[in-house]
């Protein structure tokens, strides 16, 4: 597979451009004592907030970004026509059990850490195309119950080696609509449009370098993206990707370089690499499908809206992980999905 | 919340009505023995399929699958704009890993065993959008997988209550298209709605009882495409819900008259009663992302093309089943999407 050069087109355009009415972003402790704190819309108390295992504190994070994001723009929950989420855990419980709170149809979606921009892309053809408006986009994750199902309870105390990611505790919701509605306080993010990916496998097989994992995926769906829609990195304002880490982020500027796609390390930047400082403890740096969504629903929104940044390419990373197929030596895929956010400078009265 | 009464119009009216171009379904060797066997187009020889793994033999089956289906009708992989599947496996890995032998983007999707008709309602969005054509949809379980990781490994010889049901081996894929397409050498059915539903927790807590925790949302999702496209029961050849096995089916029959839903037995069809006779030790019935997938691209399509059912409407049943959410005091909701095929004698040239 030669990188970033798919059969077919694989960008979708988004005439409509759907408006991003609201975002929310919703994290644990550590995450608001990074680089991004003040951010985040909610910051909670605890890591477990105050539920009896880290999967409903998981559940609870999402469920709170939800209600957040509708509540800010005043748009009852019975209005939302989908909800389209997913999560790191097992059969994605976070989602399910938070969506039996709603009454909109639900799509559980699963890509990983790209969940997110999964997700987003969903919507924005939902909402494009007429089918549903508005519809919900979440998903969310948790250090303490994404390190036990993946590798160990943290209470094994197992070392941590230095390519391995911390991942989020949060929760990132978004909400599209076909028009920016009579509710919203804030107006001027369209999603103009998408290049879901493939996937790609480079044969990393070690559990803890996921940054490795996604990196090619990254760089795969990033080219085609440039490739599709006959322009490069260097018009946009920011390409960022979701959550490749400091391991998988110069990997993802060695291959991109290597296939010819200039990427100027001032304005493609990693999530994983902008929530937390490297003296946190977080070795490569963040990951979990929280990571893009908090980073985008907190930090970028924000720029976007004082316009800091007038364009924004969000690349969701995921990495096909299994530690079932591990064990059977299997190798881990990548997967990335990319989404073009743009300010909509049109429904600004100023 | 009372079922079938959501707050918005859920379903979806596909204008263009998308084309089942093919459809392929393989099983294993136990589906073959059943009442169905004939109408499957590959039958492995054994539930490993040569593979060290069931993990891996579940893969190939999905693998299998979706190479038939283009085969059928002489579609280059490479023309494939998008790939839509999700199973029962953590991670979704069936999926994952099949995707990675195809260039078209990958939307991995969970919803238990709904995913089948997941993938098919978001494929048709796709395809009746203009976003992407043709789109594959697909989506596999495996016996020996599931109840390793659901359950328990089956080497355990653990009893089976009698409510339990039996994940299908198999895997089932369907490319959907905006015309039949010169390959085509069946044409005539095609997408009409669809009803994507929400999710319902009736407060089953009895994790062999996946036909009383799916009940609820079948039942919910259709009274609510009855409501919204103002038609009743009768007014289609086959209901068919996949996969409520004895125990559910008749809950649902029980659920839905006490609403004033009047499904005539004769044509309330569940695939988990279909696949399997009474004396195939499956208990309650046949469950699985592939339990409808094969039972629809494999009888019901071919009922269809020979013009013995003019619709039918699929209502892709799953339960949002985790073993450490039953572990957690979690009861497990349900999920039901809902889509409807008609023969589209347009087409037909007779």
């Amino acid at each position: 597979m030669t990188l970033g050069v798919p059969p077919t087109c694989n960008t979708l355009t988004f005439a409509s451009r759907p408006h991003v009415v609201s975002c929310a972003s919703v994290v644990g402790p550590k995450e608001d004592k990074g680089p991004l704190s003040g951010s985040f819309d909610i910051v909670a108390s605890s890591d477990a907030v105050d539920e009896s295992s880290w999967e409903k504190a998981e559940r609870t994070l999402l469920l709170s970004s939800i209600s957040h994001c509708l509540s800010k723009v005043q748009v009852d929950p019975k209005e939302v026509e989908a909800l389209l989420a997913g999560d790191l855990l097992n059969q994605i419980i976070s989602s399910g059990y938070a969506a039996r709170e709603f009454d909109a149809p639900y799509f559980g979606l699963y890509g990983a850490c790209s969940t997110f921009v999964e997700a987003l892309i969903l919507g924005a053809v939902f909402v494009d195309g007429g089918y549903r408006d508005p519809v919900l986009c979440a998903s969310s994750s948790h250090h303490y119950s994404a390190e036990r199902q993946f590798r160990m309870p943290t209470e094994f105390a197992a070392q941590r080696p230095p390519q391995s990611q911390w991942t989020v505790t949060g929760a990132g919701s978004v909400l599209l609509a076909a028009t920016p509605g009579p509710g919203a306080e804030e107006l001027g993010v369209v999603i103009t449009s998408a290049t879901p990916g493939r996937v790609v496998d480079y044969d990393v097989t070690d559990p803890y370098d996921m940054g490795s994992a996604m990196a090619p995926a990254a760089v795969d769906t990033m080219a085609a993206h440039f490739r599709d829609t006959n322009r490069s990195p260097g018009d946009y304002d920011l390409i960022l990707t979701g959550d490749l880490g400091r391991v998988g982020h110069a990997l993802a500027l060695d291959l991109a370089s290597g296939i010819g796609l200039n990427l100027e390390e001032s304005r493609f930047l990693d999530t994983g690499l902008l929530i937390y400082s490297e003296d946190q403890g977080v070795d490569s740096g963040g990951s979990g499908c929280a990571c893009s969504a908090v980073v985008f629903c907190g930090h970028i929104w924000r720029l976007m809206m004082k316009r800091e940044a007038q364009t924004a390419l969000l690349v969701g990373t995921g990495a096909i992980h299994s530690p079932v197929a591990c064990k059977q030596g299997e190798s881990i895929p990548g997967l990335a999905h990319a989404i073009l956010f743009e300010v909509d400078d049109r429904d600004r009265e100023e």
